[in-house]
């Protein structure tokens, strides 16, 4: 029977520590504070942004909320994060993708300060990564290792690959396993042969947005898989990996849900608690 | 016969576009600059250095130099770099490394302007790598790249193991192989069985600093292998994989010297003359 990484209950450890650490340190005035920026009116962000929210306010983290209608320009997005970027209170900034059409993403992203881009998807904050240099990670790939470490995976020496080689998950995920002395493979669709890949690895972590990629044929007997997809189907959610399938054979899976998608919102609340530790750090450096 | 990859012909042949595109675009009154900063009187230094100035006027370019004494200061050379970098003439900085004991180089390097970051090693540089976003490139990974694109090898789909995981060659290098398509692995010190995630690729880069590394039992026969590697022994210069042992199993290897070597300069003079051509796009539009 394959273990199932439980990770609800690994990112409620996270965020139970998070919310320990804010009310230990808010006596001293200081309190997180996360702003959100939603740019339209697409269901599916509004619920995401709802979900951050209340984690953040639940941690006892301040919930800082922009909500800018469809028609809003690049320029009034601009002001916006301008104006947070600048607001001492704010630690964290999240402006919430996609955006409406005619709106350009990654010029605004970059304007998030790299010390308050809590979801790591500024060019600075791919190069603090690159150089393994002290930043903020992005969420889900820093909620991939989390899992990993939670279930004692050795790194330092496994094999590694990373199915799929996003900007959001592949591409900064390899980075951190990299750091952490793993052989990592990034594979991606023009990948020759997959399971000849894969089959080797002690860990396959996959997330390339393609329904059931993943069966016996990929894995060996014993190996880690982490499915970062969630697809809705009739049946219900469904990740990358065929998951009824690698019964038996995977040592461990992360279910879907419950296995990765718990992290994403863990780590959030994570990266705004250490933007804030960071930034009071600084404060106590003389200038 | 394994046949030898050619690089000081590939850089010849580089090196000779730049100097032409340069002869084309100079009448115009625009003749890209580099600056080189060399601290301390380290002999090594000196001589790639003198190379590179060398190569610089050579190709028509305007060659800058500051030499600073062993004794200079942090501030002192961050007071050039500053000077150079509002230096309208000055295309591209570079300050050679390694600098004397009590420098901390990365800060130094932080403060050339992405724009003239001509060996990509700023953190803005590798975030924009990272991003796959337009930049200067380090000069050893896009020499290695060039290389293959000249021996027509299709890297698109290719299993590529890059063997060493330094930030001057193997992670950006890992990062530029992926961007053009290829299944990227990377190896290290803490790969358990290196033999095991070489032997399966179609290319093998090694740059580990460690003679010798490479032999038959990490080659496929037919495989295509660039070394990187440079050692001064009794015998000659040496590279990191075992050449003669590998001749008649590997398809293609890269001498040493006269392999990879000869390319970091060519592409230091290309990455110049991208930097001055990036220029004056930018003083062409209009503010």
């Amino acid at each position: 029977m394959t273990r199932r990484i439980k990770g609800a209950e690994i990112a409620r450890a996270i965020t139970t520590r998070v919310a320990a650490r804010v009310a230990e340190t808010a006596p001293g005035g200081r309190v997180p504070g996360l702003a959100t920026i939603l740019v339209g009116d697409d269901p599916a962000s509004d619920v995401y942004v709802a979900a951050k929210r209340r984690a953040i306010r639940e941690a006892g983290m301040r919930d800082v909320h922009h909500h800018l209608p469809a028609t809003a320009t690049q320029d009034q997005v601009a002001a916006v994060i301008d104006a947070l970027a600048a607001d001492e209170d704010v630690h964290g900034i999240l402006l919430q993708l996609p955006l409406p059409a005619g709106l350009h993403p990654a010029p605004l992203i970059d304007r998030i300060p790299v010390t308050k881009d809590v979801d790591g998807l500024t060019t600075a904050s791919a190069g603090r990564l690159a150089r393994g240099e002290r930043g903020l990670r992005p969420c889900t790939p820093s909620g991939v290792v989390e899992l990993l470490d939670a279930e004692g995976i050795e790194l330092r020496g496994a094999c590694v690959a990373v199915v799929g080689w996003s900007e959001l998950v592949g591409r900064p995920l390899a980075q951190l396993l990299l750091h952490r002395g793993a052989t990592v493979t990034v594979a991606h669709q023009y990948t020759a042969d997959l399971a000849a890949v894969t089959r080797p690895a002690d860990v396959v972590v996959v997330a390339t947005g393609v329904r059931g990629l993943i069966g016996p044929e990929h894995i060996k007997p014993g190996a880690t898989v982490i499915d970062v997809g969630i697809h809705r189907t009739p049946e219900g959610l469904r990740g990358d990996a065929r998951t009824d399938e690698l019964d038996g054979i995977a040592g461990r899976i992360t279910p879907v849900p419950g296995g990765v998608g718990p992290m994403t919102i863990a780590m959030l609340l994570a990266n705004t608690l250490q933007a804030a530790e960071w930034d009071a750090e600084h404060e106590a450096v003389p200038a």
